[in-house]
């Protein structure tokens, strides 16, 4: 029963059903949340045992022989450096640990752009109308970031290989255009992981710009979910043959492995880039917050002990991401009223509606006590030219509440189409 | 006997004495540091509980509400926000919590500075010939930040009174100064305190430049090491009265309450910067370290917490800076060759040795295995234009190896001054 094919009587009808259907979930008083990608608390327990690794007996030195709990080593712990290096699929010297963001690492190196400069041009600060290219649907943050820098957001279509590429080429011709969000795997939100020729085309990007810089964000690189995870070729290995290491600033962290409010970020970039990096660290810190870093490297040990993580967590956000995907098909499958990812790792399920329906329905939602992410949010300026694209967040809510909400949306993204379609 | 009174031929004699002396130190092959303001290990211990005061079973929410493990809760733990005011004499509700560098929170907000700017002025990024303030001998950090960003480094004088703010006064008369450090309490590297004249003169500036900014480092701001410590009138109550709040910054943390490498830092500002900061907060990340913070929390309980594990400290430090000052007092009183400060807490000592001798003890130390802070460090540019002061940071080195570094550096101090005085 597509419902673009019924009649306006049919779809009156409909209508009637859809309401009343609605009304019985709004009189439920409900309170869920899908707005963000924000792990579960049986997700955090995972963890738990990090709180305790650390006692006041443990032995706190480095494997370079510095006390952890007083300033100094301003690189971090050389075997977590290697962990991350792994998980970012790049060269273990060339990484920097931070904080638990890897959001403020990607803010303050756009920042150091500003005040700094890259490749000796001038500071980005002093030049006019800079633009940065944002792959959309995408992350809403990653653009926040640099529309609070005054950049120009300019958006190029996300595909099922990653970014369009013939449209990336084409506008890097443009000298203004400084830079590029990337998120490479499962892809926020739309669980797109890049092909090789995607990757093996940024690698061979010829911008106009000498400070052209990709901000390669692997939010979710080792956040596989199904028997068959999506590979994704190193764009590190790729740069190096290409001679482009210099393009590009590459980002990860512990947040959804361990805690999200007490991880470890971490970012690479090529020995220009990284002498310019590391000498800010060396005007802005006396050492990063190493007995945070020891817990971690304590608690995970090594790249395996990450897998292992991993797989605990796929064990409960699978079931979660089946289940919205079962109630997307039961409920929208063959109505023409939508079509979404399934994604095989990530945090986000990504469906688009009939254009001109997705605020409608975040709006219907909210109303009957669903909270999801903004529409429009996955785009520039928090703008869909569409008004399509939901991103769908099923890892926070238990998975009673998740079906709840997921029956809320089927509900009114049908509720919205209806709407529409009688005009 | 004054140095300074002796015959060629008794100088020449003194100079044999001191050479044999220093060389039988240099047979001993030491290995000492004397050069930052680094807490010893037995201090670090006093924090060790903290280690594991949050184990798998522990209660891990914010009296929000808020689970400390997961993203969110911006503006971290309030009952630790109210801790750290009570430290920078400041309102809590005006308290913004960094990560564990309070030197980074305040690169960031210079950074904040160059790129979005204050009080509606064009960002510092985008104007010229920017000038700050330096009272010297400060500390090195500081100055560096601003060098690091393109300001001309302006020296004030340091009184024992605080900076000298007849000149602070005249300089802010150009629009092109922007701002100026503070370390207000036991100062980085003299040990004086702003007198209640300093701080009500700081409220009362009338700088030129609308987006002119103090940075007020209460680094020391409870680390008392005496029975008669310092007090310190609140800048935060005098600029409330002036009108002022907006033109002052105030920064502390617990990077020498408890660790190093994982403390907490803060900063507090009125409401216009407060706007300014949360808004880039909101950008920059989605949640600070709130498990750190949580085991400050639960392990320093409250400011008289602080208060007391600072008692625990004094108890550590306190012997050292006396054996320092004995040391000081028995080898150089009387000989006209040094001069210094005997403070009622902070982090260093000061000793000021015969014009154009500092570089040279320096050497002569670090020759015979003492490492003291570069000569010139504590001015802008590392250049001290009387090349006389030399920062001894006592706390670090166990009491034994000070004593002995001491000696080095008594037989140092004299031995230059003969050098000196024999031209």
């Amino acid at each position: 029963m597509n419902f673009t094919q019924l009649s306006a009587t049919e779809l009156e009808k409909k209508k009637r059903e859809l309401e009343e259907s609605y009304r019985s979930f709004q009189a439920k008083k409900l309170s869920l949340n899908m707005a963000r990608g924000k792990p579960g608390a049986d997700q955090l327990d995972l963890s738990n045992e990090m709180l305790g690794i650390l006692t006041p007996e443990s032995d706190l030195h480095a494997s370079t022989g510095d006390d952890c709990r007083n300033y100094g080593l301003a690189g971090g712990l050389p075997e977590l450096r290697t962990i991350l290096a792994q998980m970012m699929d790049v060269d273990a010297g060339h990484v920097v640990l931070g904080g638990n963001s890897s959001l403020s690492m990607m803010f303050d190196t756009v920042s150091l752009g500003m005040t700094q400069g890259f490749a000796g041009c001038e500071p980005w600060g002093r030049q006019s109308h800079l633009k940065f290219l944002c792959p959309s649907p995408g992350y809403d943050r990653h653009f926040a970031v640099t529309e609070y820098f005054g950049f120009d957001l300019v958006t190029v279509k996300m595909t099922s290989e990653g970014p369009d590429m013939d449209a990336v080429e084409e506008a890097v011709k443009d000298p203004s255009v400084k830079g590029m969000w990337c998120v490479p795997k499962y892809s926020n939100p739309t669980g797109a992981t890049y092909s090789d020729e995607t990757v093996r085309r940024l690698a061979a990007l010829k911008p106009a710009a000498k400070d052209f810089r990709i901000f390669y964000d692997n939010a979710y690189c080792v956040h596989d979910l199904t028997d068959t995870p999506d590979r994704l070729l190193s764009l590190w290995a790729e740069c190096e043959k290409a001679g482009t290491l210099e393009h590009v600033f590459f980002f990860a962290s512990t947040s959804k492995i361990t805690f999200p409010g007490a991880g470890v970020a971490a970012m690479a970039c090529g020995d220009e880039n990284l002498k310019a990096i590391r000498r800010r660290d060396s005007f802005r810190t006396i050492g990063p917050d190493k007995i945070g870093e020891l817990r971690h490297l304590r608690f995970l040990k090594d790249f395996d002990g990450v897998r292992a993580q991993m797989a605990k967590h796929r064990a409960l956000v699978a079931p979660k991401f089946r289940a919205v995907e079962e109630k997307l098909g039961k409920e929208l499958s063959g109505k023409g009223v939508a079509s979404w990812s399934n994604p095989n790792g990530g945090y986000f399920i990504s469906v688009d509606v009939l254009p001109g329906c997705a605020k409608r329905v975040v709006q219907l939602c909210a109303e009957a006590g669903v909270k999801l992410t903004g529409a429009g949010a996955t785009f520039p300026y928090g703008k869909d030219p569409e008004d399509a694209n939901i991103r769908v967040a099923p890892t926070y809510p238990p998975i009673g509440e998740l079906e709840q909400a997921m029956e809320v949306f089927c509900i009114a993204v049908q509720l919205a189409a209806v709407e529409k379609l009688l005009g």
